[in-house]
């Protein structure tokens, strides 16, 4: 794999091997050292132009985990404000001698405009509301892992719930979780789905789209496996005609009462950073009394062993004990 | 040791123990190769939501000197302004497999609750005017050590001067030069000293602060051993009644005439950094020529190996020769 | 070495014995593990007051090619907010271990007065208008190797365009390209030339300046080996006369017309970050029909074997291979 720009680029195989590679590397992390010389003398530069320290900090971690160097650049403390254009940026940090580039931006489309910039890899770690491949990997591994099913969500119901139309997650996480089988509803109202989702309510129209769709949580929160939350942002409420979270929350959000819908056994799961009281208001112990699992601290766990697959996958080694040469 | 929140929580041979185990991490700092594989693989998260740059760097360099990975959160870089609550943010950065959070905040107790809401240890870096235990551990360090007497001041009198009643080094201090036996009087204006230190003037009220205490320095500094002068903020002089930094100078300042009352052999301190001119307005030469020792530097370079001693400690390992595992 | 302040310290066997260091580091560099642990367990402490993340990052970089350690510092984050002076700073860092201070700074001659507060070596990447060695260095390498010609410059004809007058870079790599024997031309107008060079123009005063001067880069352009264009900053074009970037592009840009005066065979040089449009407004495609090679890439690139050279000959170490000790 040369670049990780969006999951829409690879195929189940692929899929189901980054996802294989991921274990493996949960079984490092699991050791009382959690480190590996897989890409020891590797330097990977983290361009992060929008502010997110979690999966910053995220992607790191798992670049030291690999023995690589870690270049952090960003953007408040850059040459911006020289007037330097992003792909001078970007050429510069690559003649250093950079292997991989892991890159967030406002701007769907940069990482892969980037790729035509430089030699080295090119990881996308967001792009505006295109994708965020590391991810739906993180959330399919997470899931299957969970449910004990290997590589397999055949015939799992999932809802995905809240702002579908402006979340690189959902287009990210929806592809991994079909990819294995899995079949997913998405819950929203009209003004925070696509546009293209608004005609495939009556006929689904975009194949990029393999979902059913709901305007009505309560109608769908009984019979699925999988509750996924998306993060409501507040500065979208407006457009979305909500007019305060607590009415989010009351249309969308897993309230007491909504949760003593869910069959036990099911899972939740969310891609942080969340809203308390908006997607999400009840506590552990309510979680508990239901029989429901809450997967949001495993997700952020699994994002390590995740991220490293990716890396590691970039350089085609054999094994994470070896360091590439 | 499973965490360093207070040296309240701590008895004269824990002290002792980490004091002996500094003197070995000071021998590993004299080293040509000023490193060993003690923490190989852990990772120590600085979680400074308060600025500090010699403290979060102090504590950087210590971690890397024992191989630590080292993951920097800077406050102004965080997911704080999407909204993330302090919890979350400890949470989701324990999740992604910190050994180890180093935390300042000016909230007194926010390293205690942090303790609460992560398996990680916890090492207080700071915590409003509450503790700062690190600082207090170097400076018993940096003064037995300076004074050759192992780990026994008894005897030994101390002035510390200026604002007790904010100075979560004054706390720190206090109570690690104490369990070593020294005898402290605080020398500070009324208004700078706690409120219930203001009734143990007239018979000691608070067995938390075992101290003499004093309005004027000039009736002290001739009889003392170390003087210990604390930072004054200047935005707090107007409370103080104090109009102006050479009013305070004036005051409580280590001024030449001062300086010429001092016993010779006797030795001074400052937590740094340091205001010129107003704690402190003596040159080198004129402490040379009065045979008082500066012992401020030596805090500083103390630091580092205190600091290793205490990240070691938490790991309970015999030898920083040979990695855990 | 002990410090690398100013070119103008240094002789050119000095001068060889780092670029011929610099060769064997790119040799390193061109490996499949691009790292020596030359530097293990030193650190090196980047203090930039003055914002240049490709600087910083290609310093960083550099150390941690040779396995030191490193301490990031910069203004934005540090303690001058209270108060604290630049001098406490450097002797406060320094009291913590570290062996190498790279500093930028606005004020000429500030590096030189850190050498005085430190007993760790001391690297300028910038002060003032003043010096900024390791880009003359790098500028050096970067035309010697790429001409073929070993360290010898002799008759090499070089024209330097733009801002003299406020330029580090300018004085720099004058001084290093001169050492190797090449011919110099400052092109600029009179406004930005130092006030020394206007009398210089009429018969050579300042034997620092070892050049000669033009206000006309079409007179010169057809007679030269090299194109070395200097970075023009808006802010400085009005006390320049010079009313917009279009006019000086006009005058002292390379512009597609001006190229085709060129020789064939000349080379193009820029210490970036460049002005497009401003400096430079010819795409690679015109150059390469002139048969101009583009070196500023290839600039970017050595400036991590060079800044090695740097780092590895302040500890005079026999062999990069191995670890000082």
């Amino acid at each position: 794999m040369k670049h990780l720009i969006s999951l829409d680029d690879i195929g189940r195989d692929e899929l189901v091997g980054l996802l294989d590679t991921a274990d493996r590397m949960a079984e490092v992390l699991s050791r009382p050292q959690p480190k590996v010389p897989a890409l020891r003398a590797k330097t990977v530069a983290s361009l992060f132009f929008e502010d997110s320290t979690r999966t910053r900090l995220s992607f790191e971690t798992a670049a030291k985990r690999l023995s690589a160097d870690v270049m952090t650049f960003s953007a408040a403390s850059s040459s911006v404000n020289k007037g330097e254009s992003l792909r001078d940026t970007v050429e510069t940090i690559s003649a250093m001698g950079v292997d991989v580039f892991v890159v967030r931006h406002k701007t769907a489309g940069l990482p892969h405009a980037i790729t035509t910039w430089t030699d080295a890899h090119v990881v996308n770690a967001g792009d505006g509301a295109h994708q965020h491949p590391t991810q739906g990997l993180l959330d399919a591994f997470t899931l299957s892992r969970a449910m004990g099913r290997g590589n397999d969500l055949t015939g799992v119901r999932v809802a995905m719930v809240g702002d579908i139309r402006h979340s690189r997650v959902a287009r990210s996480t929806i592809r991994s979780l079909t990819l294995l089988g899995a079949q997913v509803t998405l819950v929203a109202p009209a003004s925070l789905l696509p546009p293209s989702l608004i005609d495939a309510a009556r006929g689904r129209v975009d194949p990029a789209w393999p979902v059913e769709v709901s305007h009505d949580l309560d109608s769908v929160i009984g019979d699925i496996d999988v509750l996924y939350l998306l993060r409501m942002q507040r500065e979208r409420m407006d457009s979305a005609f909500i007019s305060s979270p607590n009415e989010y929350s009351a249309h969308f959000g897993l309230t007491a009462s909504r949760l003593g819908w869910m069959r036990p056994g099911a899972f939740l799961m969310h891609p942080g950073p969340m809203n308390h009281g908006v997607e999400f208001a009840v506590s552990a112990a309510e979680l508990a009394a239901q029989g429901v699992t809450n997967l949001i601290t495993t997700q952020v766990t699994n994002g390590i062993a995740v991220r490293m697959s990716v890396l590691f996958s970039l350089f085609s080694i054999d094994s994470p004990e070896a360091a590439h040469d």
